[in-house]
């Protein structure tokens, strides 16, 4: 199983890239083919969009990678986002892709293009407290499908979305279709108020509302200078509530360590 | 000519209610009927929903009040915008309505209803540096219609709102039309990869697009763990540019002091 990594929005840390290298060589089932681009740095980004754009392209279409993971995310894989699905190499819709956070965006248009998408941790996780537990869900979802690594409410179909990068990407040229579908948010370093106002905008959306409901991931929230007056799931559930989408409880994603696997349905199967 | 204030987001300062009654008081060309809602606190809010949405339904239908002028900026007129606006009094018809930043939901509700609404200072301003002119410019506008308070690039009709308040209204049922409208926008406290993100969201909505151009205010930026690698007017040019919007230069308003009036055209007229 050869999984390649690539970096759409900010670069990978050296650090995490040895850390990730030494659990998958110690495992046996899988080789990480980290790109060179996973170390570019060019102001936010992980390198130039171009630059960004050519790695993930590239991985896309290299017939001997069989999963692409995001090395990270940060911001900037929605100014790649559309163009990296563009006349899509037909070698990339027998890989599975695999990131959250901003690499939600690329989820987004790679489903869009009919590919093989999951919700899941990435490389740089591996920093965090717990990260290795992260990384090891991460593989055994790539390397063998394994269920365990699942979120475990997914009886219906699901995607998974950080609340910012859902509230962006509504009405852009990667918004994927949610009728039908369970949307699970998380969200991270974003007040309550706004969360409130995102959920506004989120629910406000028709293409959102015929979704099969909303599920709330883990929010960690920094303080505001004055209390807010509810919390997130309040919040979701009142805006749910206005909005006549049903509100199906918590689902065990985050930006943590905890954070599960969320595989898309493929479009159009 | 009567000025009633009332808060559809955050509670107004009391020294900022004395201190602009007094800059009123000393003109003698105008009262300032300051709704007591402007001082309630509900969490976040200057009082719930209900109190917010009645406070303003209340001035906006009295025949006593010439002008609404909202008090504060903050959060969460967005959760009352639609609701003001339903079956509207005929008397909300005959008045101007000032406002900015978060009050930017209720200019684009009351704009869709038929309203003549403008962007630009509000009451709680007089707390800033320099804050005497800007409530001067602001009576002056809704007093006298004063020419010298306006943005001085108004040649073509334009609409202004603060970057973030214009991505959370895509969509939702406030959205005003932008056909053939300069849109001038500003922003405070958002770092350039999140104004880089809101210009990505804002420039792909197909009714943004069909605006006839866009012009940059103001942004107070603070200083992110890392730097974007561009400037808010190099952002901004970009994404005009990568969706075909025609990038009109600078515009003389922001969350300062220098805030100009912008009136929007009237729906319909």
């Amino acid at each position: 199983m050869r999984i390649a990594l690539v970096a759409p929005s900010c670069p990978l840390k050296r650090e995490a890239a040895e850390r990730v290298s030494a659990l998958a060589a110690a495992r046996g089932d899988c080789e990480l083919l980290i790109h060179p681009q996973c170390f570019l740095t060019d102001g936010h980004f992980a390198g130039s969009d171009s630059e960004r754009l050519e790695a993930v392209r590239e991985v896309m279409a290299n017939p001997a990678v069989d999963a692409v993971w995001f090395a990270r995310g940060g911001y900037g894989s929605n100014r790649i986002a559309a163009a990296a699905v563009r006349d899509l190499p037909v070698e990339a819709r027998s890989k599975e892709f695999l990131g959250y956070s901003d690499a939600g965006f690329m989820l987004a248009a790679l489903h869009r293009a009919g590919c093989q998408v999951a919700h899941g941790p990435m490389a740089q996780d591996v920093l965090r407290v717990g990260g290795e537990a992260a990384i090891t869900r991460a593989l055994d979802w790539l390397v063998r499908d394994d269920p365990s690594s699942l979120e475990p409410g997914l009886s219906r179909p699901s995607m998974a979305f950080n609340l910012t990068v859902l509230s962006c990407l509504l009405g852009t040229a990667v918004e994927p279709s949610f009728t039908g579908r369970d949307i699970l948010i998380e969200e991270v370093d974003e007040e309550h108020y706004r969360i409130d106002r995102m959920m506004f905008h989120v629910t406000s959306s028709q293409t959102v509302r015929s979704c099969g409901g909303i599920r709330l991931g883990r929010c960690a929230v920094p303080e505001n200078d004055r209390p807010f007056g509810a919390e997130e799931e309040a919040i979701v559930r009142d805006w749910c509530g206005r909005s006549g989408i049903p509100y199906l409880g918590r689902a065990d994603i985050g930006h943590d360590a905890d954070n599960k696997v969320v595989p898309f349905p493929v479009a159009g199967r």
